[in-house]
């Protein structure tokens, strides 16, 4: 999974001419969902996003305080462009997360963040519409997080490997332990149907609209 | 080098209470410069933003058309954030290029891009000010791209060893022709200064404000 967080100021989402979410000061969060997601990487990404230190404490201290501490808010829009992989310049989107199953992962996760903060903070867009978000970004402060599985660096890959390995010698049956329904089921897809994440759908992913 | 580069309908900067640039449609595009960054960095960089294909076409096919290919406008904003490494939850920002290395670089890659495309159609912010970046993202539609000296992928990382290497045996003292004066001498930077990119200044970089 990847995420762009924008430190804001304001942002807000219009469908058409209607505003259908707002928020104030805090974070607007892109979200590329991947065909590799699991619950791990929704546990992973909910932790930073909320932790993250990007605002100023009440001396004026900057990277003190995260989005909790200052009892700010999020938006969160899903964003499966995050997912794209260049056929030289053309965005090709066969990694990102097919929106049948995507959906209900992201609103699985949605729900895991709003448990783990306040859930009037944490606002959302409208899950493959047609958007305009308006942002006001805030500095700029904008940071860009991949969680466990989208990390290509040998060293982490590795680690998660071993990790991974102990884990299934250890614990075989509750490996989804923890997870909500609807990311459970969608994080186990990519083992129960091999054919869902191919590159069959990845001949026309690239005209997917946004 | 990181780019986030979002698709517009509109884009501006404030700094204070005063508009310093706006573009309407075309892509607002933040980037972190990293130590590492040289000339051919900003080669690969220029050369995909202003060739993404993330507009359609006149019939409306989506992924058909550059910003280039529209006419369209692009706003660029330096970003030294996204160069961060998070330790725990706070972002530090040792990777980053230092501000009195990253400006002319980032300059030159503006002027980079000027030539390549329309002077009046490639906008900027006010380098290390504390800026509100208005960004009305349509669709939303967001690309992230790394350059290749930022990318961890082994394979990629191999074939770039191998290409510096056949390189040096080849045209041992023109490795940085073609780079403007001020890109080239930031390129330059790391061979010729070690220190300037060591951690020396890493302790107090998390302080650094946006």
């Amino acid at each position: 999974m990847k995420a762009i967080i924008q430190r804001v100021t304001k942002a807000s989402v219009t469908v058409g001419e209607q505003q259908i979410s707002s928020i104030g000061r805090g974070l607007c969060v892109l979200l590329g969902i991947s065909t590799e997601d699991t619950q791990k990487d929704v546990d992973y990404m909910v932790r930073k996003i909320l932790s993250l230190r990007v605002f100023e404490d009440d001396a004026g201290r900057a990277w003190s305080k995260s989005v909790v501490d200052r009892e700010l808010e999020v938006l969160c829009v899903s964003q499966f462009t995050l997912q794209c992989v260049l056929k030289g310049n053309k965005p090709d989107y066969h990694k990102a997360m097919p929106a049948e199953l995507a959906q209900p992962f992201y609103n699985a996760m949605l729900e895991r963040m709003r448990e783990a903060y306040t859930p009037e903070r944490i606002k959302d867009g409208q899950f493959g519409a047609y958007m305009q978000v308006h942002i006001q970004n805030d500095g700029p402060v904008t940071i860009q997080l991949d969680s466990p599985t989208a990390s290509t660096d040998p060293k982490q890959l590795a680690k998660q490997e071993k990790a991974q390995q102990r884990k299934e010698k250890t614990r075989p049956k509750d490996h989804n332990k923890g997870a909500t329904p609807a990311a459970d089921k969608a994080a186990r897809r990519p083992d129960q149907d091999p054919s869902a994440s191919s590159g069959a759908e990845g001949d026309v992913s690239s005209e997917r609209d946004p």
